[in-house]
């Protein structure tokens, strides 16, 4: 396939994956923090990562790189007549816990499918983004991918297949991600999980995904509160954020509907049925981790309805 | 408390638990089907049970019977002034898988209360109709008694406080149940089952739950089809019920939404978006069980809305 722009830069929103009670099947887009790609069309077929910003972590050799691979594996498959440089553009730390891995595969592939003459539809752009997400996490998760392209809130009701579900949701829903500067590797984390779950966590953690989707759905945020419970990977993951349960007391008690790890953390999230106060509740718990030392930054948004998107072409 | 009624009598309708990937935490009522318990107050104080009609199996000692426990319980907390005596008319086979005891301790319950000079709510009959559901299967499920009691689509999201939400569902849903004159005991069902469930199980019984519940608030039919899945319950149980996978497959091939065992079994129930073909098939699958020289009855119905009523009172 031939390439009718020369140069196409995509933004990708961060994610909150797992979303407490939905380990491994729901996931929602944020707003205001994301990574971007710029893509340049060069004669010389071929791809190679020419800059990369805001990190000094990620190889620029292509098959080991997120966005590379991403890249690669859709260039490969469209037939592409052309080669690209790729700029990587990191607006969010590795191993954050908000989808750092996956927006850059995601950004990757939309910028690429910008510059084509026949540009794919989303829904085909998506198995190019797992494959690049692959290379960061050990194997295709689609509960960040799959937010951060189409964004909204997502249920991966076939995580095989990744066939997903925009799930309607409150629309004064609002949602805190504070990060702490600490890293946890999205393989480590996986490995603290058990292989098998007790029945009655099993029935905990349905019980609680039933009311979380009820409450989204019926758009009724008090059904949401109380409701996102883990039963899988928060009692294995906590111990990794310091002072998460402290944090997540408050933040209950400050009125927060939910709060929970976003992905594998160390980034918490903390859902509201509106804006009141958050800020407030975003600084104290800045300030506690101060305390402690730790640096951190924070988000404060609506859900992400629109995904992935090209924001610079020529 | 004092006794304002000379007889009162009592339906309670059959259930559908589990379904599918909602193991332990969905169930909803059934029409045309249940049990009903009639109570006549007596001056000497104590209850016995009178009569039993519909089976030869149920004891008459009072402890031992899953609606005389229940409505033993019910009398000493409220402190009743009056005696009973119970009649049981049982509208179904024991080990039905369609919450045989359950209706019985709902009807049972729901008659005592229809006596008293100041009734309790239906939230408050609960506990006591769960007393004798623990009589039946050793432990306190709710899955049976609160769709029963309360009618409808139910989640119970909390199942050791019994907490639960009314679903909306789509109007048109249509279930079929049919049930082989075999019997399933429930504690030996529930002893076939794993105690820890792999987590890719797991995932994929959430994802599954996910879409149903999305399909079920949303009202949207087509989200119901492919997600009644079960990775907990249906691979230990099916091989108790003869035909079922067969069956299972014809159902979906003749246009079911979705095929699981009711409750621990041996009923099979379906649901479909309309009541076209159910007749039909309904004798296709009686049919094939009467070439393996099984009898069945089956059931069409749209979902109970009202649960338990009082249908009689002097």
């Amino acid at each position: 396939m031939k390439a009718v722009k020369k140069i196409v830069e995509a933004f990708a929103p961060a994610t909150v994956a797992n979303v407490g009670c939905g380990f491994d099947i729901l996931g929602f887009a944020i707003n205001g923090i994301g990574d971007r790609v710029k893509i340049k069309v060069t004669e010389q077929k071929g791809a190679l990562i020419s800059k990369i910003t805001g990190t000094d972590k990620l190889p620029y050799e292509i098959e080991k790189n997120t966005a590379g691979m991403s890249i690669l594996s859709m260039m490969q498959e469209i037939n592409a007549d052309f080669g690209v440089e790729i700029e990587i553009i990191k607006g969010m730390a590795l191993g954050s816990g908000m989808g750092s891995s996956a927006a850059s595969s995601v950004a990757a592939v939309v910028a690429l499918n910008g510059v084509l003459e026949y540009p794919l539809d989303k829904s085909e752009l998506l198995k190019y983004a797992l494959k690049g997400e692959e290379v960061a996490s050990g194997a295709m998760h689609g509960d960040n991918v799959i937010p951060s392209l189409f964004g909204g809130f997502t249920l991966i009701y076939n995580t095989t297949k990744f066939e997903f579900l925009s799930l309607d949701y409150p629309e004064e829903l609002t949602c805190l991600v504070i990060h702490p500067n600490i890293q946890i590797n999205t393989s480590f984390a996986r490995g603290l999980l058990d292989k098998e779950i007790k029945i009655a966590d099993v029935i905990s953690q349905t019980g609680s995904l039933g009311r979380l989707i009820t409450g989204l759905v019926s758009k009724k945020s008090e059904l949401i509160r109380g409701s996102i419970n883990d039963y899988i990977a928060e009692p294995k993951r906590a111990s990794l954020i310091p002072n998460y349960w402290e944090i997540k007391k408050y933040a209950l008690e400050s009125g927060a509907l939910g709060v929970n790890i976003s992905g594998s953390g160390p980034s918490i999230f903390c859902l509201f049925d509106g804006e009141d106060n958050v800020i407030k509740i975003a600084e104290n718990i800045k300030n506690l981790w101060i305390k402690a030392e730790i640096e951190s930054q924070y988000y404060i948004s609506k859900i992400n309805q629109t995904g992935a998107t090209v924001v610079y072409s020529e």
